[in-house]
């Protein structure tokens, strides 16, 4: 694999421009993936994440009695994949055979990395106070991995109705401060 | 004002995306901007939208106060004005005076709309469950705006120490579901 380690305290950096990300599980030995675009930083270190996840979806389900997932970052190479995934359920479709993705073995969770996302956040359920009213989870990454020759990934950004937005272009702008949060 | 009412079950195709936001609030009569980009979207209709505010921000305790506040989305136009917003405090700048913003009434709420900025969400705090462990507030969108004049708002997403992406292009791909979060 060519994922390396990447720190805890950087994390935030890969979330909190609102990309959407592919979440794994594994039930009954067999792993599935889920696009999700609902989530936010919560904390810095140990990294905290929250996200809400439709009731409605086999993910729901699995991330309730599991309590571990991975957040995958795709660029947009992978955008037709994260769509696909988006309109199959895990119920009835093995979607890594399904659209060609590769699951490749994390160290802290049993939920599978996605080989093809540059970047991938191993996650624990830490808190469900919020799940039964909003279906609202609280994550902590417990190991972030990324691939350091991707130097400047794409990610993408739902806008709804099938539309996204790609990433564009970076400025800089001087500021004292590690997160806007603060 | 330019901003005509836009529909509450648009609000997520906003947010969704993840562009960092210009929060107001009012106290004391005066009106205060913080730049977020902890938020996420929780809700379709009405439109709920969870967000971290850190416990040392002058708009926390206002918010908690108060209860009310608004979500307004500037374009890279404002990036600047954003940064100078996130390494300032309220409690000793009026930064509407200091730079150069401008404070239109809301119709809900006594908090400010920004003229500047291209779309904004009058919110109500609705569950401070999670407000003494991870200083996460629950909003719900009680009345949004937005100026139909602006038809592609680059808008800007915070990549942590000084670092913005500017929302680039957009595609287009068949998806039946409204968002990937279901």
């Amino acid at each position: 694999m060519k994922k390396k380690s990447f720190p805890q305290s950087e994390v935030y950096r890969l979330l909190e421009p609102g990309p959407v990300v592919l979440v794994t599980t594994v039930r009954a030995g067999r792993g599935n993936v889920m696009p999700m675009s609902w989530h936010l930083m919560m904390e810095f270190v140990p990294p905290l994440v929250g996200c809400v996840i439709s009731n409605r979806n086999y993910t729901f389900e699995t991330l309730k009695r599991t309590g571990e997932c991975v957040i995958n970052i795709p660029a947009v190479e992978l955008a037709e994949k994260v769509v696909a995934c988006g309109n199959a359920s895990g119920r009835w479709v093995d979607k890594f055979k399904a659209f060609g993705l590769t699951p490749v073995a994390a160290a802290c969770v049993k939920a599978p990395l996605i080989a093809e996302c540059y970047a991938s956040m191993e996650c624990k359920v830490v808190d469900r106070k919020l799940v039964s009213k909003y279906n609202f989870f609280v994550l902590k990454v417990v190991q972030a991995w990324i691939d350091p020759t991707r130097k400047r990934p794409r990610t993408i950004h739902h806008q709804g109705e099938g539309e996204f937005m790609v990433a564009g272009r970076i400025i800089h702008l001087p500021s004292p401060k590690t997160s806007l949060a603060g």
